[in-house]
């Protein structure tokens, strides 16, 4: 047998692309000879507000332990996670961000010849996670750029294991109702885990999604994952969490890295969970930004697609790339989503007041030139 | 078909034992009720140094943008690494610490039906990760503790598709020579990989172990991984890597999640990678209280297995259990490796000069109980 190490690789790892993340500010800084500090990202649905003063006093707090090993449970954390999910500390998983909840749910139940459920137009990682396992991915046709959630249910079959489903979906922005899910829950068949992604919930709360955990007591075979990256602002030290059965719980928890989750990132996530305004203040941020941007997409005659998260996609009414390059050239960062099936639309992250005006003029200067 | 959660999970996960990590400092305190303080661990092979200052400095400037994904390609790290370790920046694969680097080559190149070939008495998580991806583990017994690597050799059959081995190893300490490594790589089989796991290598230097970096030019099947967690102080934050053939780099880069280092860990490990002084003190640090542990063993008519790493196994001549339990009343925590098939055996790990009294004297006190 040759040495050839692509073709000993797994068949699945073969066929693996990598997840194209948004574009670094130092890579377009080099690039273009720009002062990083004039550059504008709204690639990576990242909290604009800065991070949360009790997260960083933790870090600090925490580097006294910086040789010392973390703690594999995440007693601390999953402790606060438990009580404000009112679940119990065997149904919690951490994770190195929310990403590695979703591969650790392919790794423990996909495998070649069965398949997982999702939609078109959803977060990467899904084909990814279920393509490295060597199983199938069904992707079901989007309506209105959201889940189609009946025929969602109706692809599963006697092969399917994981269902993956986003409120709000990245990165359309996309929901649906509590109504909607009930119906999806009460009829996915028990042996299908159904992994519900509410990477952005926060910033939909007090509107008419529900909330993934009032589900959780009646579902065994569902799985809610959240994240420390978007409203808590912690994308940099990578933390997740999954709730579900114990039984589930249990089964992640043998296959997750011994020590998967960071020291900083443990005591970052117990303090930033317990800053109240701070949560509070990224809602508000977001919403205020929402609502400038859709006034400069209306004012532009662009439509976009109504969104619950941090981020809007909006529809450039021709290929978007050209205006995504001219973007670039102006400093300032977005998204481009046609690796999403949305060759037309571009994803923008909400930033801070002063950002968003910069990103539209950039946006009508760019789509001026025609 | 039922929602048996359990009974769905892959069979290898079915089968796995989640790795035991050394007690952690606070849950002693809470169950002995203890001052955190005053208790002394040398169970996790950590550095006892404490932090680089120059990692620390480097981690407070990253707080700056602790809201922003890291860089999922490492190009800073990455750069310094290639040019310290004299290969191209392709041949560099980035981890959420070695352990990841190894879960990696398992979840790339094993599955069921093929087998990985690995030495008694080696690191458990080669076991866990084979395991985890339902291959079989060919475990070959040990000589003098280490590492038989004719019989290993040997061992290889049509389905080998990786080998693990350390130098030195972890728990034992021991090691192989350039000779012994020389003729194990000549006749290892080109499609079989073999990972060197170099943990622990920056405590060799200047001895008589071979460096892997010499050998990959030559070797495309070979993956030498190493680590930030115990010479360079950073176990913490999470953070190791492979060299390895371009080819073997590029397979395991698309199998790795997209940001699994973070970033505060990719500033510290910059960081730490130049600061010379604090690497020279953590060895001379662990020369010298490998002297006095010997010392104290030799004082107590205990014998030891030889070791080039940051630990020691000291061989109490009876079951070791009850012995590890009086430590712990003592506030001294150590490591049981019965779980390696060396149950007459503790590891202690090197501490600084009044952690090791303070081990010593509990021994002292605990074995004269009888």
């Amino acid at each position: 047998m040759s040495g050839n190490f692509l073709a000993l690789a797994q068949p699945g790892v073969q066929q693996l692309s990598p997840y194209v993340p948004g574009k670094p500010v130092d890579e377009l800084a080099r690039e273009l000879n720009l002062d990083p500090a004039s550059i504008v990202k709204l690639a990576s649905n990242e909290n604009p507000l800065g991070a949360s003063p009790k997260a960083l006093a933790a870090i600090r707090e925490a580097l006294a332990e910086l040789t010392r090993y973390p703690d594999g449970n995440g007693f601390a954390l999953k402790t606060l996670l438990a009580d404000r999910c009112r679940v119990e500390l065997n149904q919690v998983t951490l994770g190195n961000g929310s990403n590695d909840i979703l591969e650790l749910v392919a790794r423990a139940y996909l495998a070649p010849g069965l398949n997982a459920v999702f939609s078109e137009h959803a977060f990467a990682v899904y084909p990814i996670a279920t393509q490295a396992v060597g199983a199938q991915a069904k992707v079901i046709p989007a309506k209105n750029w959201g889940h189609d959630l009946p025929a969602m249910l109706a692809a599963i079959d006697a092969d399917t294991r994981v269902v993956f489903i986003a409120n709000p979906n990245n990165p359309t922005g996309t929901w649906f109702d509590a109504e909607a899910l009930d119906e999806f829950l009460q009829d996915v068949p028990a042996h299908v885990l159904v992994v519900l992604d509410e990477a952005y919930i926060e910033y939909a709360e007090g509107s008419d999604l529900p909330d993934g955990l009032d589900y959780l007591a009646a579902y065994p075979n569902l799985l809610v994952s959240r994240t420390f990256s978007k409203a808590y602002g912690l994308a940099s030290l990578r933390v997740g969490y999954g709730l579900s059965s114990a039984i589930v719980a249990d089964v992640l928890n043998r296959v997750r890295q011994p020590f998967n989750v960071n020291s900083l990132a443990l005591a970052a996530a117990c303090a930033a969970l317990q800053d109240v305004e701070y949560l509070a203040e990224s809602r508000r941020l977001n919403q205020s930004g929402m609502q400038q941007l859709e006034a400069g997409f209306r004012e532009l005659g662009l439509s976009w697609i109504p969104s619950r998260g941090n981020f809007i996609c909006v529809d450039l009414g021709r290929v978007a790339a050209p205006v995504f390059q001219g973007l670039l050239r102006e400093g300032v960062i977005v998204r481009p989503v046609a690796n999403y099936g949305m060759p037309n639309h571009l994803r923008i992250t909400i930033g801070l007041p002063a950002e968003n005006s910069r990103f539209l003029e950039a946006l009508t200067k760019v789509m001026a030139r025609g």
